[in-house]
């Protein structure tokens, strides 16, 4: 195969269209304002002009094609025009976790957001190194992922939460998966799979995943989740992972086994 | 349960040590040198003093525990006390992947490294968007990162390798699962599940993940990767994930389903 310009450029179906975010309704004849951040970025970052096509999704209305109508120095007007996805439910899988420096946070954020969390709580333990969270830098970051990916939705970013009251209000039809650092626990996969096989009653349904702080769980903390009978305990494997790593492990091997991991980008046909 | 000093100790086992690699041979009664940096580090960052300890690894001897024997500006000197752990071997996965910005690269390697990859093979392809690896740099993330998560060995740093010329030259008996964006791909889990069925000639013996880079792979790759009769790709779900991202979910799973994710931290047996 000569490698020729055609040959040269990157195979990923139709070229992907800047993604954003909205919150206002959409559909065919729609028109929407863009606020001055967002038109200042379309214009003079990614230096659109009249008549670029723009994709947008608001979590309701799955993702609709839309196209500049006029910008200029701070706004931006933009033709809503057809529907290019119906909008598709996420797993309903949440993501509890302790505060991290906020470098860290920001990948946590980011990639939790592509691997498709619904939620994003974040939880005080004793052994968090964070004693606050800037619950709109969070958001901001997971917004960015999500046009990125290519999700229909936001993850939810919930308010900071104590751990022991979070336990304690504990929704019961939401099944929780423990990130266990030390103690007996059952390997990630083996457990996935068997719940699998058991059926809808073990497996399906809302589910959240909860990892600990850097500084682990304290000894209350281990001793108040032994205590209750729903979280299931497991394992990630010999080494001891980052707080973010065994986050995000824990997320890619629930959304293989148990999630859309099945599923394959609804845009992406090339090859 | 009180919430006492005792309860808010973390429940980690033994306090762990400070970890440190050394290339030197590691046995009872053997003293080892440290170089001006990491005598610096022990001395005036971490604030050890003589008597303290350290816990020592090669790759080859296993964990060794040692104490610091003097140590002044700039020097510092450890005795060689007792093994702690033998040497285990961890699973043959290579991480082939397209060198990214440096950030990014730095998690990466940190993550690949806490997952558990043997080795580290940059992968120069058209739409890399990097064009120079620090090899110094990747070798230095993936060595602290061993150091932090437990593991007894360190990922062998390759050197950048043209895409073309890595697949002509690729070693049959490893085995190949390349991250597929677009077109037809089996899910990851259903796919190592499978393999895993089928018996050790399927899944056993040396392994690689590939993941391509930001832009894709270009079409003459897709091509030169579709025309080898060894490559499995395998999706990872219908969110397009950054190569980064990519990268570590693959790992992740393998690790869960094919490699060494049924084992436990091996000195973490509080709880």
């Amino acid at each position: 195969m000569t490698d020729d310009q055609e040959s040269g450029e990157p195979v990923t179906g139709p070229r992907p269209v800047t993604r954003l975010w909205t919150e206002a309704d959409l559909g065919a004849g729609l028109t929407l304002g863009l606020d001055h951040a967002r038109a200042h970025f379309l214009r003079s970052v990614l230096r659109l002009e009249r008549g670029a096509p723009v994709a947008l999704f608001n979590g309701r209305d799955g993702e609709w094609l839309a196209r500049i109508e006029g910008l200029g120095k701070g706004w931006c007007s933009l033709a809503v025009e057809a529907q290019r996805r119906p909008q598709a439910g996420a797993p309903d899988l949440w993501l509890a976790f302790a505060p991290i420096k906020r470098a860290r946070l920001d990948f946590l954020v980011e990639k939790a957001t592509e691997l498709g969390c619904a939620a994003l709580q974040p939880m005080m333990t004793r052994h968090t190194a964070v004693s606050r969270v800037n619950l709109e830098r969070l958001q901001a970051n997971a917004r960015e992922a999500a046009e990125q990916c290519e999700r229909l939705d936001l993850p939810e970013v919930r308010p900071a939460a104590d751990f022991g009251k979070l336990i304690d209000a504990w929704p019961r039809d939401r099944k929780l998966l423990v990130c266990a650092e030390s103690g007996a626990a059952r390997p990630i996969a083996e457990t996935l799979i068997s719940l699998r096989r058991e059926g809808p009653d073990s497996a399906a349904g809302p589910w959240a995943i909860m990892t600990g702080p850097e500084g682990g769980f304290a000894r209350s903390e281990l001793d108040a989740l032994n205590d209750l009978s729903f979280p299931i305990k497991v394992g990630l494997g010999p080494r001891v992972l980052r707080a973010d790593t065994a986050a995000l492990a824990a997320i890619a091997c629930w959304q293989a086994i148990l999630g859309d991991g099945r599923s394959r980008p609804p845009l992406r046909d090339g090859d």
